[in-house]
């Protein structure tokens, strides 16, 4: 029996609980009935990786070595496609995809490609993300790209939108956070958004733990991470149309 | 920088839902209050895994080829502490953790610690479990060896459990599965049963879509995932006290 490596490799640990949640999602968007209709993954969650946004908008400390030792572990382990469960880190990755030969499915890329089919032309897009990801401007520069234009919120609510993703890595989320959220959502429309992305992993499960918050009332929120999966088990599947081909 | 590689590795896949779920109780078990603070992990989940039981109590294709490349997998990304979520996989998985030179933290011996630990002496147990754990005796031969003694449903209650496995794993999971091993439960308690082994990933998953059923109130319910999560915490900080360590 020859078997082919895993096609799929999961860069994650940033943090550990967005990573069970992408993971989770991959699972959900893959159609199967059985284990073995399943798509084979190896996921490195290593979340020793310093804080992408201290790098980003400070003088952190720079995570790409340990990012590269985890892309380079996937690429070791023989997978083909790389999904990085992280949007801040989309800062970082693509060259050490490009350097491990490993093909990103980048979920800034497939946010902006998502809502570029949606939404109207011109239209204006919310943004709930990290310090560094809007500093980074990745969510700007692509939905830029396919005529959309990103509003990130103020330096008093984004600050809120911070603690709300600190609450989540540190296990204590609550309703306030996503109470906080949605007042932030509601000041984005105010300002002309017609969508928001929940631009970070953790921004989805700060908004889960208000189970009394419709934040979609206030504003459609799009959660990259889904889009990401969907996206993945299309690409893999182009990959290798029937898993059971590898195992013959 | 020197970075060592991640300690913990997670055989998964069998299933991924199954997996899914015991990466969230290990990363639910990690006293942490950063990312920085939790486990690295690498999880190889290829769900390609021949099914196990077919292979235990029929004349199915042998799963070792596909385990052997998991753990081998897991080996050469550095991790010392192997941890397997599926317990009809133990009863290959041990001989190939010993050739590839990794730790086997087995989610049948933990459980049977624990359970020796909690209950009188020469108490009985049920087991909720696929048809190859219980053929294979993994549970009976662990619980006798700390002096319990493991008694399995009949043929028919059998057939109920691995129905309810079934549907998690085809992601049809309903309360009508739950409420199926409620009734299994019952008889196991009237067969003098002081507690219950989910001795399969998907029970406690099975359990959990039955929102109306209160099992415990049955008989109490043992998650071995829950406590192979929590040993694996335990031997992890055994060998690296200090995640930052690893830093340096």
């Amino acid at each position: 029996m020859t078997l082919s490596p895993p096609v799929v490799g999961i860069l994650g640990g940033m943090g550990p609980a967005a990573t069970v949640d992408f993971y989770r999602k991959l699972v959900e968007a893959t159609p199967a009935g059985t284990d073995q209709e399943h798509l084979p993954v190896v996921i490195w969650s290593d979340p020793r990786v310093p804080d992408r946004t201290a790098a980003l908008v400070g003088d952190g400390e720079d995570p790409t070595p340990v990012l590269r030792a985890g892309v380079t572990g996937l690429a070791a382990a023989g997978v083909r496609l790389l999904a990085v469960a992280c949007n801040t880190a989309h800062a970082f990755v693509p060259p050490l995809a490009a350097e491990a030969g490993l093909e990103l499915v980048s979920i800034i890329d497939v946010t902006a490609r998502q809502l570029a089919a949606t939404l109207p032309a011109g239209a204006t897009v919310g943004l709930l993300a990290t310090e560094g990801t809007v500093t980074s401007r990745l969510y700007h520069d692509a939905c830029a790209a396919v005529g959309l234009t990103v509003l990130a919120p103020e330096p008093a609510e984004q600050a809120r939108v911070t603690a709300a993703i600190a609450a989540v890595k540190a296990g204590t989320a609550d309703a306030s956070g996503a109470a906080a959220l949605a007042e932030v959502l509601g000041t984005l429309r105010d300002a002309g958004a017609e969508a928001a992305i929940a631009g970070c992993t953790e921004i989805v499960l700060a908004l889960a733990a208000g189970t009394d918050t419709d934040t979609d009332a206030v504003l459609p929120v799009v959660d990259p991470a889904d889009l990401l999966a969907h996206e993945v088990v299309r690409r893999a599947r182009e990959l290798r149309p029937d898993p059971a081909d590898a195992m013959s």
